[in-house]
């Protein structure tokens, strides 16, 4: 069970505000934001002005000290998990409410930019020090968290969930090192990595403000991206077999040529995504003709096939009219055809339909505007969803442009996330019916 | 000029030839011609049955060496020229007249077959062994070639027409030591190469029966393909540019993928090459998308083309076609695209229209069928034809293999193709009027 109401209309939460936060509502201080943000960007910062912030590397350290440095500054006193993530917690006002939980990550893919995930650690920041300067107080302890390596493979915040296969521990990270090593360097116990782990009910939320890593936001020039789930991701290897034959000695009319096969299916796996209703997506990525000469008609050929969607099950109906659609053009240019599952497999992971509306509605009641969209990346929320509640804010991503130096979010664009991001804490805080209180 | 008359309708031609000919036309030995073809088989043959008897190599050596001792058995005295190229003439009977050429190599790819010119070089000794035997003379010299490397570029075929780049002599051959080396391995001068080198005039007719090496004599159930040339060949490289963008958080129809590009426009490479009118064919055999990932949209792509046609004309004109169509596609999905021309460029080499006359009829006479077709593969003859009219005759390949263990042509079709070759070297013989003897 939900561990709060539900359906209660945004219009009864706003009755329930307390008048003060309804006459005058918190403004977070975006110059401030900002300049904290451009100083964590001084750590693993790379010629092209982004970051190689990746988790366990000294840039890493650095950052994650920064980090720590600025809770202290909050008056708050951060601990490091067993999984090297950083949770730092505020108390509420009433005892025996679960937390609210906040923030992101700041390692970064190798040669990244100085938004994916640092944004939203330093809107949880800026959040947290808007309350403390106007003395704001909430029923519930508000935690701001920092996971480990989230572009590792979500380590930090599977562990954090009771989620993360023990066997990654012996995997080597981007740093070099292995998985184990890191999580010790940066001042985790990867022999207690279980003593990480939550269960339903430990937290009442966990709300992540995050880029959106895509170009629809800044292309509709909205404000604000309500996140409706975090989609479900399926691959599929895909074998087109043919006939490899002579390039100049098989007359057109009596080849078997695998890419022409394959070219028709890359364009149906284009058409059936585009044309079919909803928001799902797919994509050939990778392909490889054999034998791959100039002057040989390919016999053979190998090609990725990734879907994504927010229904694992709507995944499934999509692939088998792809499925379908390429069988067809197999028969009709006698060629052999296989789809092999590979094992990357993501659960779709929906947002707390009520955080939604909060998070609509906060956006709204300060004139920005906002859509609800599905993540079409993975973020720490998809773990910390095993055991609790999640909401997603997005601000835009300039171009779309994200995993690059480029990577870039007007400074007034990340404060109104980080003023929807207040507004939702709070209005978690005000309304939630906490059953460990009750 | 061309050195004999042209014109001469097959019905004069026939009228022409001795009365002894035509009423009792000489038949080749068939079984004797499989015998000699399976012995040469022994050098070099692969587990699979076929021959790796790539040049230069020990089993390119002992392959030569039974040749030159069937040239022998002749009564001919067989001589290698400075290129490597074994040669063997037999005199003729009028003084003055250039010699009729014939032959093919005997060198074979890594892992090939016992047919890709092994059966030229068998069925021209073929055809000196069924003349020695019914005692017939010629007017002209009557010369058999045994071309050297084939298979790595019509190394020796090249020399013999003088046009052979010297930078090829330090090139490696596929036997791991340079062709200088391999020359002079099989009893060749590459100090002397030009020596090799013949001017107009100096042969009569060059004449080379090979497999077909496609499926297109097989395929209808024919008998003898009448070459009307050895196509032209252009390269180009294609690159498709779009936008490289994750592939969760792009929306179909924000996307600049530029494999869903290059996949259309290798439909219209097939969609134009099979449906205007003609024999050309063009081929994509090499496609790479960057940067390759299943979960990133493609944002380049580089493959080759390939267009071949006994017309370079028309090649030009084919590519204008697919240029087009492709730069119809890359505006629509808002892609760039460039066309970059490769070294790769072969002139087509047409047939002498006279010896396809006298192919034609000399398979008709005899009950077989024939048709004309190009050869889409390169030969020894194209080089030749730099300083000797050519005439070329395919015999079936079965399966269309080629290059390959499977290789295969069967005896009784071997043998129709042999009297065929004896009945144009005749027919030849008989009717040429050579400008040197006039």
């Amino acid at each position: 069970m939900s561990p709060f109401q539900r359906f209660v209309p945004v219009l009864v939460l706003l009755l329930l505000l307390p008048a003060g936060l309804r006459a005058a509502p918190l403004e977070v201080d975006g110059a401030r934001l900002e300049s904290r943000l451009q100083g964590l960007a001084a750590f693993g910062r790379n010629p092209e002005g982004g970051v190689s912030r990746v988790a366990y590397t000294d840039a890493d350290l650095a950052g994650r000290a920064y980090v720590m440095d600025l809770l202290r500054d909050l008056e708050l006193e951060p601990r490091i998990d067993s999984a090297g993530n950083i949770l730092a917690r505020r108390a509420g006002s009433e005892p025996g409410l679960a937390p609210i939980l906040f923030g992101s990550h700041i390692d970064s893919v190798p040669h990244g930019g100085n938004y994916d995930g640092d944004a939203g650690v330093m809107a949880a920041i800026e959040v947290l020090a808007t309350l403390n300067d106007a003395g704001v107080a909430t029923r519930h302890p508000l935690e701001i968290v920092v996971f480990s390596n989230e572009e590792g493979g979500l380590v930090g915040s599977k562990a954090f969930a009771g989620i993360l296969d023990a066997a990654v521990l012996d995997e080597r990270s981007q740093a070099g090192m292995t998985i184990r090593d890191g999580i010790a360097r940066i001042g985790g116990d990867p022999a207690r990595i279980a003593a990480a782990a939550h269960r339903a009910g430990d937290y009442a939320a966990y709300l992540e403000l995050h880029i959106e890593q895509g170009g629809v936001l800044d292309a509709a020039g909205e404000d604000i991206g309500v996140v409706t789930g975090i989609v479900g991701i399926d691959w599929w290897e895909v074998t087109v077999a043919g006939v490899a034959n002579h390039a100049g000695t098989t007359p057109m009319d009596a080849r078997h040529d695998a890419l022409v096969g394959a070219a028709e299916m890359i364009l149906a796996v284009h058409r059936i995504a585009r044309e079919e209703p909803g928001t799902q997506v797919a994509t050939v990525g990778r392909i490889a003709a054999y034998p791959g000469a100039p002057n040989v008609i390919p016999g053979r050929v190998a090609m990725s096939l990734e879907i994504r969607d927010l229904s694992n099950a709507h995944i499934l109906e999509i692939f088998g009219q792809i499925r379908d659609a390429s069988r067809a053009i197999a028969k009709a240019r006698g060629l052999e055809l296989a789809f092999r599952k590979t094992p990357i497999h993501e659960i779709a992971k929906v947002t707390e339909p009520r955080f939604r509306d909060l998070i609509e509605a906060a956006a709204h009641s300060r004139g920005y505007s906002a859509r609800r969209m599905p993540s079409g990346a993975g973020h720490d929320a998809q773990a910390v969803a095993h055991v609790a509640p999640i909401g997603m804010i997005f601000v835009p991503s300039v171009g779309g442009i994200s995993h690059a130096p480029e990577e870039f979010t007007a400074p007034d664009a990340l404060a109104k996330g980080a003023n929807v991001l207040l507004d939702t804490v709070r209005a978690i805080d005000a309304t939630l019916s906490d059953e460990r209180a009750q």
